[in-house]
């Protein structure tokens, strides 16, 4: 990468959605899911190079809009989510992302990105990530509770990248998971739908959690686990949303992303601060166990970091570049003289720039 | 305005800097200084309806990065913006911008707009609407201290909204004032280039300080001050980045946008965190007294907030939308079904989609 080459180019990268899919289309999206878990893993093992901080967050009754930047020394990140769980009564996604990647040393943004489907692939990227050194070695068997619209890549990154080959469907709308087994029908996969949440849970390897309800929900209780589990819980990535209950958390070694975002957006929001959990990069790393034995019950409580898309923004960036997808946006006043901008205006006189037709004027 | 009809259009509404041109040619300069004004002193009006935040940077060795987010009930909006003094060394712009209004009720985002342009329209509209409460009646000198990019839109701003007749200009750069000399010639605005500070300052009404080095300068010290002066303190905006020395500080009456972020950001970022200071809003609302008499010295310790990018992408997406400028952009995914995001890429089989020519991934 030679991010400092492109800085003096203002005109930053854009990548729009349906450029984002002819890009995974391109590709494969096994090469994609696996490519960005390779970025994320790359960037986790050098944690403390990053400049980090929680999300910031702007809640309202319906929803959270959030800001998640985070740089290192020479790129700058940040994506734009919401959260929004009523939206798909309306026609909307629940979740709509979009993100920039800008150089440091100069300010400049290189790449605007759609990370609505991004985000998708990158969530799962680092489920399976995180399932590699935490699932038990052999899992074959998933259960997937939640079946709207990050199921599907939850799925295929657990088959490709870990090697599970049976797949137990739960959600309260049968129609998401009709749409799930249409989607993924032929995938090698076999799927089966579950009437309860216990029956798909029963004697799975790996349980994955991904509801989307803003409330503090308990969608897997301490009855339904058993031993060697590996608990993926990604749906409860806020205050007040949750998945797991306390008695799961409590029975599981738990490991997180980033403890300050974490304590406060994840399942382990109803737990004590002082509750015990372990940071994934550090097991990536070796400095700490992953998973001890056979037996042990581990929880992924992923609320997603911008580490991960920092990682999935480099992933879409080069492969763009490689591919040649993509266009150049006007964002910036293109100067000869740095320090006129104002010179920007002058097409003719000053005054006909002070004074144009000021009943035309939308204020 | 009707943001929640437009909320289910997921194409942005899209300005480039070259549109943002084109839009302030269209109104004329004085409009949209005084319609950006108004905006934002409506919004002033409204301050308890926000919820506020003071803005997250990163910093870096030669600058900073930061997002400044801001809502209210209905409406999202947040500012992307560097600050790299080293950059015009380079060619480039100190400071680039851009920003994004949202709907809250489903976070759609609704307007990505240019904002390098925009801010300093909008740091001007604020700085005049500050020194209408906070100078002497009848001002109409005014010192211009650092002629750099954003300099002639406090002249004209001060002309226009306030009143300034005879501007004095001084920068460490002299082909920087040569370049505000023949931009503003024509403007009707006497232009007179000056030594030093002290020959700029001296019997002015006013002192704009907009300079931009990140360190702890001192533009302006204690014994350059008259009784009766109003300091519009533009360019100390960060931590270690200050013009005004702490004795300047002591001795006026110091206004400043929102007391968590200027404590930090500000020049009173050099005083005790006891210092008194009076957020702008309390004297636009009348809840606090602006210049109190005749011999004061005020100060507007100016680092530039959210609220004001707020307004601005108000006023520039209604201007937009009345002209009929902008194009839309194919941010996020379009879905007959919100819960089916891997349908979109779903063109033939599933086969097709996992598998394609993995050589090719940028990886």
């Amino acid at each position: 990468m030679a991010f400092s080459k492109q800085a003096t180019n203002l005109s930053p990268l854009y990548l729009s959605a349906p450029a984002a899919v002819e890009l995974v289309q391109s590709i494969g999206l096994k090469a994609c899911l696996s490519g960005i878990a390779d970025f994320i893993k790359a960037d986790f093992l050098r944690w403390e190079d990053f400049d980090k901080s929680a999300r910031v967050a702007n809640h309202s009754f319906d929803g959270v809009i959030e800001l998640m930047p985070i740089a290192d020394d020479t790129t700058y990140s940040f994506k734009y989510v919401n959260g929004h769980p009523k939206n798909t009564a309306m026609g909307l996604p629940t979740v709509m992302a979009f993100g920039v990647m800008a150089d440091v040393a100069t300010g400049a943004p290189l790449f605007l990105s759609e990370l609505t489907l991004t985000t998708a692939l990158r969530t799962a990227a680092t489920s399976a990530l995180a399932a590699k050194v935490l699932a038990r070695p052999g899992s074959c068997v998933m259960a997937l509770i939640g079946n709207g619209a990050q199921s599907e890549f939850q799925a295929l990154a657990f088959q490709h990248l870990l090697g599970i080959e049976t797949v137990r469907l739960y959600d309260l709308d049968p129609k998401a998971s009709a749409k799930l087994m249409a989607n993924l029908s032929g995938s090698g996969l076999n799927l089966q739908i579950c009437d309860s949440i216990a029956q798909a849970v029963k004697g799975a390897d790996i349980v994955t959690t991904v509801t989307a309800d803003k409330s503090c929900a308990t969608i897997i209780t301490a009855d339904l686990i058993e031993p060697g589990m590996h608990i993926n819980g990604v749906g409860g990535d806020c205050p007040g949303k949750t998945e797991l209950s306390a008695g799961v958390l409590a029975a599981s070694k738990v490991f997180v992303e980033y403890i300050p975002q974490s304590r406060v957006e994840g399942d382990i929001q109803q737990m004590p601060d002082d509750f015990e959990v372990t940071e994934l990069w550090q097991v990536l790393k070796g400095h700490q166990p992953g998973r001890e034995h056979v037996h042990q019950i581990t929880v992924f409580d992923s609320v997603g970091f911008a580490l991960e898309d920092f990682a999935a923004l480099r992933f879409m960036y080069e492969s763009a570049c490689a591919l040649g997808l993509g266009e150049r946006l006007s964002l910036m006043p293109q100067m000869k003289d740095p320090k006129n901008l104002f010179g920007t205006l002058l097409k003719t006189g000053i005054s006909s720039v002070i004074e144009k037709s000021e009943r035309i004027c939308a204020a």
